[in-house]
This record gives C-alpha cells, sequence and structure tokens, in this order.
C-alpha cells in the first residue's frame, strides 16, 4: 500500500453516515490479546519482541482476505510515515513513536487495524461511522476468532484475557464513540454532562486537546471497568449511555436555535466565510471553524457542503497530512499556517449558499 | 430636496479619488462667522434667533446659484433626518440636537453645509475628496466673500473676526483632513505621532470614537490656532505637516508588507470574508472590518470593490442610515446587528478576487 494514496480517500469511518451522525462521527472497538508462552512487550528482549511480531503478522495475514489490507513493517517505515498513521487513527501515539520491533496490519478501507508490539501483542481495533457499536461488535468479534483460531491468547479461567496493563484484563476490550457537541458547549452544560458520565464510570475526554475546551468540539466517550463483565454487557452499557447524550446534544441545539437563531446562523456562516477568505490559520482556529461549519451542514445551512468534506478537512490540515499534501502538489511554503490556510480555501472554493443572503 | 435621495448617492467628498487618496479620505474647512448688530446664539431669545435665522437665510439663498441647494428649517425636521444629516457630517451633533430656531444650507453634491444659528451665526463648512486644502480654501473664500457681499459680518481691525468662543477669534478658520491609518495602528506607531502633532499644535482625534483606538482607523488632523495668523499660513501650515504622516503611514504599510505579508493580507481578505458571510455584525466590527477591506483595496487586493463602495458601507451601517435604507427596502427586522450584516453582505456579495486564491 502506498500512503500517498490514503490522502486521496478518507477511511471508511470519516464517511459521515451511519446512526446518529449529526452527533456521533465514529464508533470504535479495542481489543488487547497477547499470545501464550511469551513475555509481555515490556519484559521481552529483542528476540523476544521479533518472534511475537512474526509469530503475529503470520497469524493474522493468514486469516485475512488477500488485497484487503496492507502489513506494515513499523520498524523500516519513515517517522512521517508513522506520525501519519497516527493522525489517521490506525496507530496510537506510542506505537508510532516506539522504536522496537513492531509492525501494523490495516484494512485498505481503515475499517480495521492491528497493531503488534504495541503494550500488548495485539492490539485489534475496529472503526465505523455512526452509533453502531453492536454491528462493530460481532465484526470484531469474528475478527478476534479468526485470529484467534490462529493463535494460542494468553487466558486465565477465572481472569479472562490477561494483558500488560492490569485496567485491561477479562475481557481486554475498550469501546468508545467519538461526538461532536458543540451545542453542549456553547450552553455551557459540558462540564456537567462530563461530571455524569464520569460517575456511571464512563471515560469521557477530548479527541484533540483536554478538557471542555476540546479541539473541534469532539469527545470520545468509552467504558473504564473491563473486568467482571461480558463484552456484550460492556458495548450495551455505552450503547444505553449515548443516546442520553445525544438527547442533550439535540436539546441543546434546539434550544440554541430557538433563543438565538440569528447568533447560531452567525457563528455558521462567519466559519465558512471565514475559512473560505483565511490566509494563515492555525490548527486550533480551523478546527474551531470547522466545527462551526460541521453543525451549519448538520442543521442544513450549506447545501453543497458534506459532512465528509469536513471530516477530509479535519483529517488532512493535520501536520504531516498538511505537509504531505502540499509536496504532492508542489506547494513550496514552509509555513503551516499558510498551508493549512491554502489548502483549506481551495477546497472550500464557491462553496456555501452564497445566494441564500 | 428628499432626503431619502441622498441614501442612494454618496456626497462628492466620499468619492476616494483626489491627492493622496491611499491615506487621505477628505480635506474640509470651516469658518465661523456672526452678523453684526445681533447677539451670539448663546445670549440670544428667541425673536433675535429667528430675526438671525431669517436674515442669514436670505443672505444665503440670494447668493447661490438656484437648484444647487437645499434650504431646510432644522425646527420643524424630524429627530431622525436631523440625525441623519449628522451622521453624513453636514451638521454637528450639537446642531442636530438642539431645540432653537436654526436652519441648515447645503449644496446637492454636499461639497458645503451652511449652518445657521450653531454655536455662531454661521458655520460655512466646505468639503472635498483627497488631501486639497488650498483649492479647498479658495473656494470656501469665495463662498464666504459672496455671502460677505449681502452680509454685514461682526469683524474687529485688532481680533479680526468676532466669535461666540475664543478659540475661534481671529480667521474663525478650522482646517482639518480625515486620514485612513490602519498601519501606523497595526505598528504601535499612531500615539507617537498623536503626541508630535499635540507638540506642533495640531489637534488629532477619531472620526468615531477616541483616542488610537478610533472605530475604522480614521483620523482627523486639524489647526488649533486661529489667532495671529492669516487663513493662507493656516492652511499652509497644516498642508506642509500632512505629507509626514502620510510617509509614515505609507513607511508602516511597506514595513508590514515586507515583515508580514502574509499577516497582512489574512487581514484583509478575512475582512472581506467575515462581512460577507456575518450575519450579525456591530457598528465597532463592522467599521474594524471596512478599515481593513479599504486597506486591501488600496494595497490592490479586490480589483472589484472599490474604495467608494467602503465609504459608502461606512455612511450607510450608521444606526439612522441603517434603519432608513431598511425601509426603503421594505426589511422588517429590528435588530441592528441583523440590518447591518445583510446590508454589508448584499453590498459586497460576489466580490473580492475569489480566483485568486
Amino acid at each position: 500500500m502506498n500512503l500517498d494514496d490514503l490522502t486521496k480517500r478518507q477511511g471508511a469511518w470519516l464517511h459521515g453516515d451511519g446512526p446518529e451522525s449529526d452527533v456521533v462521527i465514529s464508533s470504535r472497538i479495542r481489543l488487547a490479546r497477547n499470545i501464550k508462552g511469551f513475555p509481555f512487550v515490556s519484559h521481552a528482549n529483542s528476540t523476544d519482541l521479533k518472534a511475537i511480531e512474526q509469530t503475529a503478522v503470520d497469524a493474522v495475514t493468514s486469516v485475512l482476505p488477500e488485497n484487503t489490507f496492507a502489513c506494515l513493517d513499523f520498524h523500516a517505515i519513515s517517522r512521517d510515515d508513522a506520525m501519519f498513521l497516527q493522525e489517521r487513527q490506525m496507530v496510537s501515539a506510542d506505537f508510532a513513536e516506539n522504536v522496537i520491533p513492531r509492525s501494523l496490519v490495516m484494512a485498505q478501507d481503515e475499517s480495521y487495524s492491528i497493531m503488534i508490539n504495541e503494550e500488548d501483542h495485539l492490539r485489534i481495533q475496529t472503526v465505523a461511522s455512526g452509533l453502531v457499536l453492536k454491528e462493530l461488535w460481532e465484526k470484531t468479534n469474528k475478527l478476534d476468532d479468526l485470529i484467534e483460531s490462529k493463535l494460542d491468547y494468553a487466558f486465565d479461567e477465572g481472569y479472562g484475557y490477561l494483558t500488560a496493563c492490569p485496567s485491561n484484563v477479562g475481557t481486554g476490550l475498550r469501546a468508545s464513540v467519538m461526538m461532536h457537541l458543540p451545542a453542549l458547549i456553547e450552553t455551557d452544560e459540558m462540564a456537567k454532562v462530563m461530571r455524569s458520565l464520569e460517575k456511571m464510570n464512563f471515560e469521557v475526554r477530548g479527541m484533540y486537546g483536554e478538557g471542555s475546551r476540546a479541539l473541534g468540539e469532539l469527545f470520545q466517550v468509552s467504558n473504564q471497568k473491563t473486568l467482571g463483565v461480558t463484552e456484550e454487557q460492556i458495548v450495551e452499557q455505552l450503547s444505553d449511555v449515548i443516546p442520553c447524550i445525544l438527547n442533550y446534544e439535540r436539546m441543546a441545539r434546539e434550544e440554541l436555535l430557538e433563543k438565538n437563531r440569528d447568533g447560531l446562523l452567525d457563528r455558521c456562516h462567519r466559519a465558512l466565510g471565514t475559512l473560505q477568505s483565511a490566509r494563515l490559520t492555525s490548527m486550533e482556529e480551523a478546527m474551531k471553524f470547522l466545527s462551526s461549519i460541521r453543525l451549519g451542514v448538520r442543521m442544513g445551512l450549506f447545501k453543497d457542503v458534506s459532512v465528509e468534506l469536513v471530516n477530509e478537512l479535519l483529517m488532512n490540515i493535520q501536520p504531516v497530512h498538511l505537509r504531505k499534501l502540499a509536496q504532492m502538489r508542489g506547494d513550496g511554503s514552509n509555513d503551516d499556517a499558510s498551508l493549512r490556510a491554502r489548502y483549506i480555501r481551495e477546497r472550500l472554493a464557491g462553496l456555501g449558499s452564497k445566494d441564500e443572503l
């Protein structure tokens, strides 16, 4: 797989469709798995790590249909390519920055990725657009079964799957949902929602940046507990709580429309107009405006702007994507703020209902 | 003269042309005159005021060519119309808000206005686009001579023209130049320039709002001394100092272009894009952005935006103009911020070199 080709399209999980996609960007499930008979990554020497990598790569690639995935030796790829795949959320920051023998197996449509020698021997991740936790769990379970047919997982009858960190022991499962919550932020209700979720043992964090000032107003809600519950219970508990947050966000949007319609329209139109004309923009500012544009699209303000385009911009204005795209276009500027503004301007040129004054 | 008709065009002084019009908006000259044999306005009773008004109106209108001017009885016009003429800078705030018998004689092209019963019996004002103080003084002098041919001015061989306020005694002349100084503000040099001018006995003030935070970055520079100098000296002294400020501003623009070209382009393009898309905008914000657009036009960034259009917007977004225009268009909104944003959006729609990315 040529990584440059990936810049030409977005992962399937960024198509902006699926259930509840007015608020839910994507659902994500991750399994932590280790192979019996090998030490955990943190205790393994170089020979062990290479053996684990070889064993896992062989098993995984043997069960996947040909020409649907790529297998990348992370020890051999450039730092830029590693960061590029991190920006695409195919690998974790730790995995991208590590120096030990490690590999990535990923679907060409980016619907799953398997990190080998991350914290655990295998980290199996699946992701899809919209709120589809149950379907995604079924898919993940099948993928896990397929791999398990070729590998002997470290498993204890009492504890369940054994993992490098005790917090993952048991199911080794983490389910998460990425949500766009601009109205809860604007109405100052986000902090309250976060506190409630944390009391119920869900973790909430900004996708980019911390706390309620998260860039792009994107939040990831996930389970904290992995032990003493079944996989189905984890998925069900998260599936039960997300509709509550969804409703809060939708009610907040209604409230804003009712109480300050002009202000809301101003925010959305102004965001598009500014990004269509700015010559310099920081990552922070661009994400703030893209959040407003996403809201505008969902409110039906910009008929010719798609959520998929907003997602593409969100992905491509990240530093490594930005530079890769600029190189491909022969854009020689060294200044990220200028490159970013130009890229966004080109992609948004002529869009937005200018006639609807 | 139907005041509504005035909204369809701008005064000649707002055409955006004339010498040094990259920085100088307009030149203005004002003469304070009183009629011999009548008390000053502040000491006159109602009978006196009416007699002064009648005498002045008769004299002035008898010397002006027919169909080139309007004579308005300010006692009879509505408060809105009075404010409207103040926004157009045809009358002072005091004159607009006063309740005594008073009249305005103004040129249809708004090149001069004569307030009768302002602080002095007559306040003769002329105004023109660009830096044209000497030509304007000649024109004003001729107009003054014409009126003096019909009126006996209060004049003292020692002091010169006698005026209600001692600060105007002598020539009764105040010459002023309105300048657009965005680069001096951006480079933090405006305060220094203001201090220097004040040391040289020139007065500098923001056209709208005070100090270096003047709205629209527009400043009026004028003489303070009216006694002990001839009219020609006043005009000459001001004509001598303006080119220094002009040069400072031009140098500051060059410096910005050299040191922070992207930042400057960003500021100008972003201003246009924001005003083309905003749904709400305050007077303060709109003037800030119009200042940046004016700068962009002068730098050749927006080939299809004229300075005259910027001037028109600057005039028409003022509260009374805004409401008058909205009424004429049947725009029923009661919210100034919304009316203002819509008006600007309509006038700027499709402009700006979108192709030049």
